[in-house]
């Protein structure tokens, strides 16, 4: 029988706190009764964001087909969903049926180059676009097709979205960590990543990508344009390759703040020696489609050779589901001015945006009003990364520990008070442990995605708790 | 910029037949206008089978629940597929927009036991079932598990279905392959196993996983009851973990062969200690429901803590697409007898299935009456396995070749004939080389998916096609 004396190591070692033991202990207190609210992950539509009509009338249409000989229907759904469908479906009669071509669809393919060429008014191409079950999937195939020895090693920021370093594990492939600068405003610092990259090598490491998460998961930051440019022009000068991920490019609700494209700033230097990947989903901005597992990939300066293996790659998994990729065709050309559907759209997609900034706010206020906790105020992505002050009962032992050892225990106070939050409350929370953070700091990361109206109280519960449990934490600690 | 030389060897290495340069090809003559018949992949909605009523019909309901409240739509569809909706978004509110459980809707995995208990009369728990997108993301997890050391080697069919060969490649496993008796209908012989386990073991390689395809791909072999109990116990005398592709369990058209699932007899041989792993699929059977990726890995005779890691594994990818999870929901519990469409789904699905019996002969039998063609008539699958018979020019320097030079040219000999087909006829078929065979000799694989209204055409266009290419041939064997 397998034992886990016969499992792959790297699996052994993986992690991904985002669905660790605290979400497992979540649904076992769900299944008693209790009502949970999960903030531990990104999922807007499991936190009641409804879907929007244009996507969801669409995929009926595309699932049962025969809907489409339905005069009641036809009344019911605007023009455009009825003539969307039907242009879909005579350029793919299988709908939603058959496996498509390795890297999707072709014309929805042509569409996603169409929206970048838009979207930063810059050249791209049908053949340089994979589409994938997801962005996580097409981050994946970059880490899997650069990681050629034991010692290649990615960049990756801490804190960061633990997709990169349970897959780097996974895969064998070393972690290069930088340190994003919570004093100002998560931001990189090109001399953080130079001394990042200087250490690794000096350990042998030999690093061949950076990944980028603007917006920022969990910091929620946005990037500048100054720092994206020093991001590429950091990337040439060490050699290596960009992954962007993009997921949350919706979602930037500070109005001094925008979304810069690595495509666009490589595009704007006359880059075209920094091969750049990035990833894009249906499941963040305003859609929040986590459930239909769409997104895409788009490759720039990568020789045909190499984009060929990418697609090989690829058709080894056969192709990204056809619901997804439908969804990724409206999330890439959603209705226009002058579509019937148009208004309801943008009332809908503009009501998400801005129950999603307020619900920010809301959180962030309540959450600085706090003794003990701080965050940097979201202005971007769907997560508060909250700085937790808890005082260790450092007594005189902690002073013979040694710094691994202090970290060790900080951190089980922190999983200690994520715990607690959870069975007291039902607020479902991650450890910042889980995505990296400066020694000697506490975190952690909730969404902000349960509805407006409860926002307010689920500050008020979390106040209620954090007032507890720091009159107590001397228990805690041990 | 990233080149060719930049990229994991594993990924340069491995190869996929199934969606090679006969396909790149085929999509290139299609954009110009020739008609193709993709025969090389399993994709019966892209050869025009017709989704099920009930299927379609249920997804269309979960993707604009809003339909609930439509009193046109309640008339047209029958009461169960509403009933069904309701009940499922009772369960799971937020349909298919949120991620689910890393391991699928507890709900629907319970109904995959349940399916599993009834199937086979034997214990199954939803604990041990992961919802995956297909069963190649099923199968590629347990590759990725159990390999951990550089020389481990899972057993793979020779003819076998070149995921397990391309997975294997991408992971860095060895592959052991046990050659199939096309002689006595492509069963498993025991010594063959032996010699092939033995031969690995003597090369250094430690087997740690048997890969059997059951009923066969490509062969369309449906295995006895005696032939698995010997699998079974070949697996326990040699330590080895079981992988079962079980996709084509509904697909056996033989009415003197069943389907015995391995889950089944381990449990009958009373076997406690051969781990075993069997993955099904909706892409197959009479659903053919391809592009909406969905299916389960069921593990069985796993402790509990390796079974854990199945489940990190799972949640580093967040879970399956959920229309995906919906339509494994109807393969598994499907309408019953006295629901208001289960006479049509049982008369959508006999007819589908009946259908593919008769292509099967149609093509077995006609490709037999082609000299230098020859096939055992398919008893299961959607495959034809065709022994291709071409004279090599041999000339004098035959003789000086090595085996696998010899070797080489039949599989350029091979690949010339598959491609001349295509450029000729429109037929897309895949050369044996990709699933590997029998040294000397040749082979390809087709799909008797066309509709059943184009099978003698399909057979007569072959036929010509063989018939004029083999006059030439001498010119096709440099």
């Amino acid at each position: 029988m397998i034992t886990r004396e016969h499992l792959n190591r790297n699996l052994l070692e993986a992690e991904y706190a985002v669905r660790g033991p605290i979400v497992t202990r979540a649904q076992q207190l769900e299944e008693q009764g209790k009502r949970i609210i999960y903030c531990n992950i990104g999922n807007p539509q499991a936190l009641k964001q409804k879907p929007l009509t244009f996507v969801r009338q669409l995929l009926s249409l595309l699932e049962n087909p025969d809907l489409l000989r339905e005069p009641e229907i036809l009344k019911r759904y605007h023009g455009d969903v009825i003539r969307r469908a039907e242009a879909i479906l005579a350029k793919q009669p299988s709908g939603t049926g058959a496996y498509t071509q390795s890297t999707g669809i072709p014309f929805i393919r042509e569409a996603v180059a169409k929206f970048i060429r838009k979207r930063d008014n810059i050249p791209a191409r049908k053949e340089q676009i994979i589409l994938t079950d997801g962005a996580s999937k097409g981050a994946q195939a970059v880490l899997l097709a650069l990681l050629k020895e034991n010692n290649d090693g990615f960049m990756i920021p801490i804190p960061q979205y633990p997709l990169y370093s349970a897959s780097l594990t996974l895969l064998g492939g070393q972690q290069i960590g930088y340190q994003l600068d919570e004093q100002s405003g998560w931001q990189l610092s090109e001399e953080i990543l130079t001394a990042s990259i200087d250490g690794a090598m000096r350990k042998g490491i030999h690093p061949v990508c950076i990944v980028v998460i603007n917006p920022g998961n969990p910091t929620g930051a946005v990037l500048s344009h100054d720092n994206i440019r020093m991001i590429v022009a950091f990337g040439k000068r060490n050699g290596l390759a960009i992954l962007a991920d993009e997921v949350y490019q919706e979602n930037v609700y500070d109005p001094e703040r925008r979304f810069h494209s690595f495509a666009r700033v490589v595009h704007e230097m006359g880059e075209q020696q920094v091969s750049l990947f990035s990833v894009h989903s249906v499941s963040k901005g305003f859609l929040g489609e986590c459930g239909h597992r769409g997104g895409f990939l788009e490759c720039r300066n990568i020789p045909d050779d190499v984009m060929a293996e990418f697609v090989k790659l690829q058709s080894i998994s056969l192709c990204a589901n056809v619901p997804g990729q439908f969804t990724t065709y409206v999330m890439v050309a959603p209705p226009q001015p002058g579509d019937e559907s148009f208004a309801e759209y943008a009332r809908e997609r503009d009501g998400i945006l801005s129950a999603l900034k307020q619900k920010a706010e809301i959180l962030g206020a309540g959450i600085n009003s706090i003794e003990g906790l701080s965050v940097d105020i979201p202005r971007g992505a769907m997560y508060a990364f909250v700085k937790l002050q808890l005082t260790p009962d450092k007594g005189e032992e902690w002073n013979a520990l040694s710094e691994e050892e202090r970290t060790d225990r900080l951190s089980r106070m922190e999983f200690k008070y994520c715990m607690a939050l959870l069975e007291q409350t039902g607020i479902c929370v991650v450890p910042g442990s889980g995505f990296g953070q400066q020694p000697g700091t506490l975190h952690f990361r909730m969404t902000f995605l349960p509805p407006l109206e409860e926002m307010e109280q689920l500050v008020d519960k979390l106040r209620q708790f954090h007032e507890r449990y720091t009159r107590m934490v001397p228990a805690a600690t041990e």
